[in-house]
């Protein structure tokens, strides 16, 4: 316990750095500056393109929903012949500016991750020649992955680069919490700020700092008192195999957090409140009031951001060669 | 055989009458007029919310996916837990123009049908109840539905006039048939012009014809010839108890027909290549040539058009008092 308190206060020293540059410990994030829209557009429609999986039914979309804050809102996922995912769908909002990709932490950057759940066989299901294959029997995908990449040859590195270019494209800029952060200060109210004063002084700031509000290091769930939980994932530890790293997660981004629900890796917290008070609880060793929860719950949904806002993509069809999808046998 | 050529003859003096108005069996399709914006847009969102299925995954765009031509490129769709459907799902693309919904005819508006699925164990599995309490729990769509209704409670109604008002809106003017319909000459070419010239002369236009080039009658599947399929739908006769309707199914609109495969209520036909042949031998007792073939799907080509356009809606989130789905149980 005295450690775990020890290593609230050295990581609140390496919230105070950060402070020291923009006098608070979170900072405003930009909308997304698009060099290449042609690669940009292409990536959309791999993002929406259920034909990525083995059903022809999953895209990444079914999943990281972008009409519902880039997840699917369930416990779990439905993955290839309904089954359970293992945990809980994070958001692909603003998912470029996390240090890393998964729970865990296992992929390096988008690019890295996008291959993964594609030839995932609880997932998509489907293979990345399949993916592949498909893709280049379609005229209109291989027109314009000519005019992106310059051949006719299609490869999984191009459908990756392409969905990760998407990707990077849905950050959510405008938030209310941003536009204070600016230096607008009626964007929120006395009780959202007091929730943000809260936030900073019980030490949730610790952890959920920087410009995504967490996502740039991994902590332990239950640092001052164990996460009671089903779920078999063990956190970090699955990537180091290093002991110390066991059940530490990526701090999820608060960012957008009013969306995300249900929250954690289990999808345990139906709710914001809930989640509040096993954070305060387990991490911080806080009892928070219920007026205080109500206040920290206000700050947060101040960091609801503009949602990514674009014309749904219209997909090119397959042609008489392209292997028809058969999801059930 | 005698009686079937004469059915073709008298449907084909049908068509005929409705030349006379515009020279051609065909007439092209006007923009949707959109009288209350508020609604449409609320019906979009319904369109798009997987929160009316038990499951919280399955929406009206996962069956009818307007990335997809409205449809989604299955033998049959994929329902609750993964069910497997029990016929081809076809387009909601310029279904407000059909005599009547559903491949037998069985709804007789969009109104009608879009409480179907909601409630349907093979598809949505939810309930009307269910859906209207989910609703009525997430105050971004109360506020809605009273923009629009006028009052704080909802009900299945509104929730089906919202997604059929929507649903209106999914017109697809501008294929560049209609261009060549109202004029412009070079919008198709020499070779299309001909595949067109073959569709009317061989007798396709009998029962494909009409602002929707279908949609607006019931026929024999199978008029000279029985079609062969495993699949146990008995058309138009499900719903008259008639024998005279065993096996009639309403005329599938050929627009987009491009983007709808697989073909025909079980979905048996892959490419538009056999589909036009079966129906050039069960129909019409026509054995067309590869040339004549391909003059036509050439022609049916032509009848894509404008594909609804519009920012993928954003979803009102749940409120701590939302039932949360739980697919797995
Ligand atoms: C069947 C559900 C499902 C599908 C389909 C799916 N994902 Fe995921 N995604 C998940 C789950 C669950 C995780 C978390 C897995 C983990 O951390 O171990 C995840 C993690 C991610 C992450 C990491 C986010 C973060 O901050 O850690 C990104 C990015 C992502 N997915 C993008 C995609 C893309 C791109 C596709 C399509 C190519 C896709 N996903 C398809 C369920 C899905
Ligand atoms: C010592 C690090 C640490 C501290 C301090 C901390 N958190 Fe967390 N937070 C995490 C980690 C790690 C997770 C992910 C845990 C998991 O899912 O198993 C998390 C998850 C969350 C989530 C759920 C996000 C999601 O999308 O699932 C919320 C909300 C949250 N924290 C808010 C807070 C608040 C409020 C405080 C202060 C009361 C706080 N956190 C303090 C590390 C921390
Ligand atoms: C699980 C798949 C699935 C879902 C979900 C689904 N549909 Fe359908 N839809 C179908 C199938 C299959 C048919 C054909 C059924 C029949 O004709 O007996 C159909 C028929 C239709 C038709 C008739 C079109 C025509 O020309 O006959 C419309 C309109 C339609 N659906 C709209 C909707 C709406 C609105 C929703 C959501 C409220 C929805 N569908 C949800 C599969 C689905
Ligand atoms: C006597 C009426 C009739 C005639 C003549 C006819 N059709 Fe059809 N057509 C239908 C019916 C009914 C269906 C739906 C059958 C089913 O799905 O079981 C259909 C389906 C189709 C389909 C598949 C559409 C879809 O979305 O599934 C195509 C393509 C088609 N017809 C083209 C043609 C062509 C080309 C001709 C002329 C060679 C033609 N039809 C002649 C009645 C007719
Ligand atoms: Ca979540
Ligand atoms: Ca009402
Ligand atoms: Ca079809
Ligand atoms: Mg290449």
């Amino acid at each position: 316990m005295q450690v775990s308190k020890l290593g609230i206060a050295s990581l609140l020293c390496l919230a105070g750095a950060a402070m020291a540059q923009s006098d608070e410990p979170l900072q405003p994030i930009e909308p997304a500056k698009v060099t290449n829209q042609a690669l940009v557009d292409l990536g959309a429609k791999l993002f929406f393109d259920p034909r990525l999986s083995r059903s022809g039914f999953i895209s990444c979309n079914s999943c990281h929903n972008l009409s519902m804050g880039g997840s699917d809102n369930l416990k779990s996922s439905i993955g290839d012949r309904w089954q359970q995912g293992p945990i809980n769908s994070p958001t692909v909002l603003n998912s470029s500016l996390n240090l890393a990709q998964f729970w865990d932490g296992r992929a390096a950057d988008l690019r890295a991750q996008a291959g993964g759940p594609i030839a995932n066989p609880m997932e998509m299901a489907f293979s990345h020649e399949l993916a592949v294959d498909m893709l280049q029997s379609i005229p209109g995908y291989v027109n314009e992955f000519k005019a992106v990449f310059g051949d006719d040859k299609l490869s999984i590195d191009e459908v990756t680069t392409a969905i990760a270019a998407f990707e990077e494209t849905l950050v959510t800029p405008n938030s209310r919490f941003d536009k204070w952060l600016k230096g607008d200060k009626k964007a929120i109210t006395e009780d959202e700020l007091k929730g943000y004063q809260l936030f900073k002084e019980s030490g949730c700031i610790a952890c959920h700092n920087g410009p995504n509000v967490g996502g740039n290091s991994f902590q332990r769930m239950g640092l001052i008192e164990p996460y009671q939980t089903d779920n078999p994932a063990e956190g970090r530890f699955a990537v180091t195999g290093d002991d110390a790293d066991r059940f530490n997660f990526k701090v999820p981004t608060l960012r957008n957090v009013e969306l995300t629900y249900p929250y954690f890796h289990d999808g345990a917290a139906d709710t914001l409140s809930q989640a509040v008070d096993t954070m305060g609880r387990l991490q911080l060793g806080k009892k928070f009031t219920e007026e205080e929860n109500g206040l920290i719950v206000g700050f947060l949904k101040t960091l609801t951001g503009d949602q990514p806002s674009f014309v749904l993509p219209q997909l090119p069809p397959s042609s008489d060669k392209t292997v028809r999808p058969n999801p059930f046998n």
